[in-house]
């Protein structure tokens, strides 16, 4: 069940999780209790909202939300005399005030400390006391799980893995011998940390195995989606820096490194050797080509191939335009010869140059 | 081993399952025995085989099998006096009888009723007694198995979920706290059922977490594919509905809605906050863009973006057509610059346009 | 820990797993000990580095390498008179040189034979016993699991699985009943080799499933990734011939049939009843349409939909350049219009050719 606050808690508590860096004025009774979040259409007398977007203006006039959290501008616009039936929270960054919020009110299952029943913990593992290792779990020989860390039913943490304080791994979860996961991570159920990347030699017409001898690093305060794979590194290590978010069925590839606070969405390819720079933003199924550097502050579409590299930041796109199967089948014909209708227009700019000469005869 | 029917017991079957709206005309000897299905290349006499598409009508007139079925069409244009050899099976959808066909021969190995060996039952969880909880499954506290569910081995199912009657996991499927799956599911091994939608507001350069507060619920008779992953809602649920298949490895972000009878081929993915309507059809690594909506009925082709709402029912594509790499690069040099050539025909309209008049003089 | 051996000790082992036919001339005191191997630029006096690509020749040139794998012609422009600080391996072959040795110093954590605490092995399953069955693996009825074989935690392994000699699961791949895996196979976590392929009829606005009777036979010395998926036949088998190496996140619909010594690179996903030759190479997140036919030594470009045959071996590409989003933005437009384009050259040809014509009046 959640918890209930009134807004005043609220913004005392979202006040200490931005590091009180997220201030907000309170239009209304703060002593107003709020016991959820919900959306603008659907919200309740004791539920918190948002408006992060003005778009959404008409549906946030009409919201019955007991209070709701929006810019200086919109409220200028939207409740130039104030709400009469919300408690109305103006901040800087709405969003961000509405997720730390959304923190607060959530009370997450508590987990029991403790090994649960049927886990099978190696004796030269080392797991502290206030972690949770869950039922049929597997903490192989020299692993390491740190001070309140939750370990899901089913997950493996294999040879010599370090877990740090406070690291939830959900059910099914798989880290591979030698990883290092960092503190206050989350890794989504079916993920899987430090597989062998791909690496093999042609040799008279058959591949020869490399050895994959590194490992995989994750840094603090990383998120790893569902059935993600991120792979050890041939040599060195494979890095995802600190603050990284990672979507559902990630794959990364060996020896990448992912720059800090970068947010990579659903389904997105990374071939090995690859960098990706601090803050970068990846859509869904972009496909990103091995041994190439992306710049610092990128920002990819979603289904978009990244074939070099990019040294300056920007917003980047490539998508073929999806239409009507019968005009797409028309349009890729001529796709196909698009040399053909350059040379087409050459030879008319030779024509139409010639003859004004020819005319002045 | 699968089962031996006469033919005119297969037809009855068939007629069953198929709700009596499937019958067919039996040409020949209603009593032969069929074991199994094959091929039309590969069918023995005991064997049944079908033709639905007439392109395999020189290899139905070859066929080996005890029994065919077909359409009438098919039946006037390869045998109008008859089969000599073979059992005739006429109706109006070939393929549909025949899949009704196979399930009536296929005999599932039967599972053992009750609790296997290893596995963990939460003590507040309720099982009935006609499911079968495999070995080494963990079913979480207050979760709910209904009659004839089969939990495979190591399958997670989280705290409050509900499985509904018949409905099948195979090993290692994993479902989230809360969620919902109806009646005569079949869930795959791998596929992730819960796993947090992604979902962070930037707050100074970082992303803060929107905890995801809803579920997912699945109605009844969906399959779900091998390592396809459904996410819960951030606010609300994410839902999938009755009769939906989804292949392998697909990505549904949170807050989507799947409509009834969809069918969603391998690699796809959808981003967050999607209506896919009722009967579309999703063609492999096809990538949905979130928050839009498709109109029932639609068709996307394989390897198709779908970057904005379909309003209207029909079949849409965009895929980049492959060529030899050396036309490639040409032509790639030239996509960049199709503005270009816009340009230069521009220009030579306008020299066109202009000549007359200047050969007038 | 790595083991340590003399370049000669090296040398001779690298010819034994060449099977004889990789030779080397070692340039320098064969005696000098390696323990293992490292990048160019950071590999120290007791490691081995490699150079194959001559781009990298200033890397080697200064490495600091006790022991270099290089090619005669490297060499020669390199160090015509020897290296004075490392001992220099010539050979034909300095990749697949370099990936034998890493194989030779890579010492395996030796698994602990026989089975392991809260593994469910049914009394019907044949179990070899130089084997090792990991922490809570199930191995079903009639399975049969080779000599040498290593099944890691929590793996399943079907009914009347076969899982050849030497090969490896690691903790929490999947194999469906029925399924045959070959020799010295490789299977990484998370993958699932056997599921249901997708195939429905439709009948009457929904799906009527088929029961997917074959299995997957995979050949030996095949390495399978993490979170692979590989479906079972509808009829008859999907095949995986040997030496075949599958990246992460790769999807083999039902009926495929991979040629030997393919390399199929991650996120890569191929619909149903295709066939690959043998030797293909497919690069990362290309997408090969179902039911048809890729020739033998057919290079795919990553990214790149294959959508019809291919009958001649070649390099094929379809990747649509990514540039600038505003640059996207204007060409996307332009893209959904080229037959508009090619009507305006169109008519400027049958202008252009008119008024020659005109100008002589």
């Amino acid at each position: 069940m959640p918890g209930s606050l009134s807004i005043d808690q609220l913004a005392a508590q979202v006040l200490r999780l931005a590091g009180g860096a997220l201030a907000a004025r309170i239009e209304g009774n703060g002593r107003r209790p709020v016991s959820g979040v919900a959306t603008l259409e659907q919200a309740a007398a004791d539920q918190l909202s948002f408006l992060a977007n003005p778009r959404y203006r008409r549906s946030a006039a009409a919201t019955g939300a007991g209070a709701l959290v929006l810019s200086e501008a919109d409220r200028a616009a939207l409740f130039p005399a104030g709400s009469p039936s919300c408690v109305l929270i103006v901040c800087e960054a709405p969003y961000a005030w509405f997720a730390f919020a959304a923190q607060a009110l959530a009370v997450p299952a508590s987990p029991s400390v403790g090994t649960a029943a049927g886990a099978v913990v190696h004796p030269a593992a080392r797991v502290d006391p206030s972690s949770a290792i869950g039922p049929l779990a597997v903490i192989d020989e020299g692993a390491v799980i740190g001070a309140a860390a939750q370990i899901g039913a089913g997950c493996y943490v294999g040879r010599q893995v370090r877990i740090g304080e406070g690291t939830r791994l959900h059910p099914g979860a798989r880290i591979y011998d030698g990883c290092r996961i960092g503190a206050r991570c989350i890794l989504h159920a079916g993920c899987v940390i430090g597989a062998d990347g791909f690496g093999f030699a042609p040799f008279q017409g058959q591949w020869v195995k490399i050895p994959q001898t590194g490992g995989v690093v994750i840094g603090d305060d990383v998120e790893v989606g569902a059935g993600t794979t991120i792979d050890r590194g041939a040599i060195g290590d494979t890095i995802i820096e600190e603050g990284v978010k990672i979507d559902n069925q990630v794959q990364i590839g060996h020896n990448c490194r992912i720059g800090a606070h970068s947010a990579i969405a659903g389904c997105v390819g990374i071939a090995g050797s690859t960098t990706v720079g601090r803050r970068c933003q990846l859509g869904g199924a972009a496909m990103i080509q091995g041994h190439i550097t992306i710049a610092d502050d990128s920002v990819i579409s979603g289904a978009t191939a990244i074939t070099r590299d990019i040294r300056q930041a920007g917003f980047y796109t490539g998508i073929y335009p999806f239409m009507r199967n019968r005009e797409w089948e028309r349009n890729a014909v001529l796709l196909r010869h698009l040399d053909e209708l350059r040379e087409r227009i050459r030879r008319l700019e030779a024509s139409v140059r010639a003859q004004p000469a020819e005319s002045d005869r």
